[in-house]
């Protein structure tokens, strides 16, 4: 047995999201049924992975991790081809690697960062309309980017989690949060130790609600401190997210033992 | 009654092309259920359209010219917008205009522009597989360079058109053609007064062959001489073609009775 780490890419149009479901295709299911072929296991018998983190139906990935032991030795760059080949079109693996066995996808795992794209134009882009939430109201670029800085730190992020979390612990730091403009969309961009379920989805919410003047420039500051998801904006669709990147204290895909496309 | 055309762009993936057919969902469908409601006309009467020209199903378009008559009165933005509000995400009207009523959105086209992107990695984007047209070969675009130029000019393009084709006259002028490297797609771009049942498809086909070195660099000015379907290249997946232009004499949309997005 080897343990190795892949790098992901996918949009997440058509699945239930990252993790396997009984109610549909995931992410997971399609890697775990590839590995399955190709190591001509029986039916009843599979690879399990094991993933940096969970995205939701419709949130896309550049780069999310997944972590396996594979009963073969294989090349990491056959490893890649051979499971791009048996992939549908809308995942791919851009890099592999063989990783040290006390590697974990999600416990070594020292940051993420995840971008939200948001298409400002009046009506929707039939070409990216997948791949970007569209908000079609005038909305202060200005007032958003000072808006965000309050997150930037660690703080208790109760009023940005979804209920629905299985986590206790709601404290997590963010290293960066930025806003940028790139005619016509607003990217958001995100670094921090780890997120909550659906808060950044939330954060986008609330923030475009900053920039469209609805709430003001210091509400994510009132929000932190009372600590209540009814309070902030709306879940903001999950069609303009990406898991962008995993950190590592060592990359796994930048040693001899990695192959990036 | 009113005279008017609108420019229109839409994702192909999810219709069985731009002309009503009786086994899916067409643009023009859409656009006459879009018109019907507007007019609030009863479900067995309809505002009947006359698109530019035909795009199959997969292909997209940047400005496709819708023309149709209306039975009121209404100012170009707010046909524009009446349009966007009830037409799925998918396909956006971004020009409106009243026309003469000599007007005709086919007949009084004079060129036509479209474009056919191809993506050269060796594995397909999960986010532009439904955009570009996937051709993972090592291709030499100079071959494709030298090659194209033998199309431009006037010729009967019978090697390159689909035997479905309804037309006799198959002489047809290109005005300008070219492929260009954004990597990593190839771009190809061809102008010209009209094109064939799949004859851009089939060019398209034919040029990667070149560029892959299957077939010699004179082989569309041989194609040309023998007008045999049989003997051109394959027909590339519509999905990588995009109508972007249709010209006229006076351009519909820039003069005081346009909106344009």
């Amino acid at each position: 047995m080897q343990s190795y780490a892949i790098r992901v890419e996918y949009d997440g149009t058509n699945y239930v999201g990252y993790q396997v479901q009984p109610n549909g295709p995931s992410i997971q299911s399609q890697i775990e049924k590839a590995l399955q072929l190709m190591a001509k296991l029986p039916k009843d018998q599979f690879i399990p992975t094991i993933g940096s983190g969970r995205t939701d139906s419709g949130v896309h990935a550049k780069g999310q991790v997944v972590q396996f032991d594979y009963p073969a030795e294989i090349r990491p760059e056959n490893l890649l081809r051979a499971l791009n080949s048996i992939l549908p079109d809308d995942i791919r693996v851009n890099a592999a690697a063989l990783v040290a066995e006390d590697f974990h996808a999600r416990y070594s795992a020292i940051s993420k960062t995840y971008r939200f794209v948001v298409n400002n134009e009046r009506f929707p882009d039939p070409f990216t309309r997948l791949y970007s939430l569209h908000h079609p109201y005038r909305c202060d670029i200005e007032r958003m980017q000072e808006a965000i800085e309050f997150i930037v730190g660690t703080h208790d992020f109760t009023s940005f989690c979804s209920t629905k979390t299985d986590k206790t612990n709601l404290v997590r730091t963010i290293y960066e949060a930025s806003v940028t403009y790139d005619a016509p969309h607003f990217i958001f961009e995100f670094k921090g130790n780890g997120f909550l379920y659906n808060m950044i989805r939330i954060l986008v919410g609330t923030l475009l609600q900053i920039g469209d003047g609805l709430k003001p420039v210091d509400e994510l500051e009132r929000l932190l401190k009372v600590m209540d998801r009814n309070e902030a904006g709306p879940t903001a669709n999950g069609n303009g997210l990406y898991m962008m990147e995993v950190g590592y204290s060592e990359d796994p895909f930048s040693g001899p033992d990695a192959y990036t496309l």
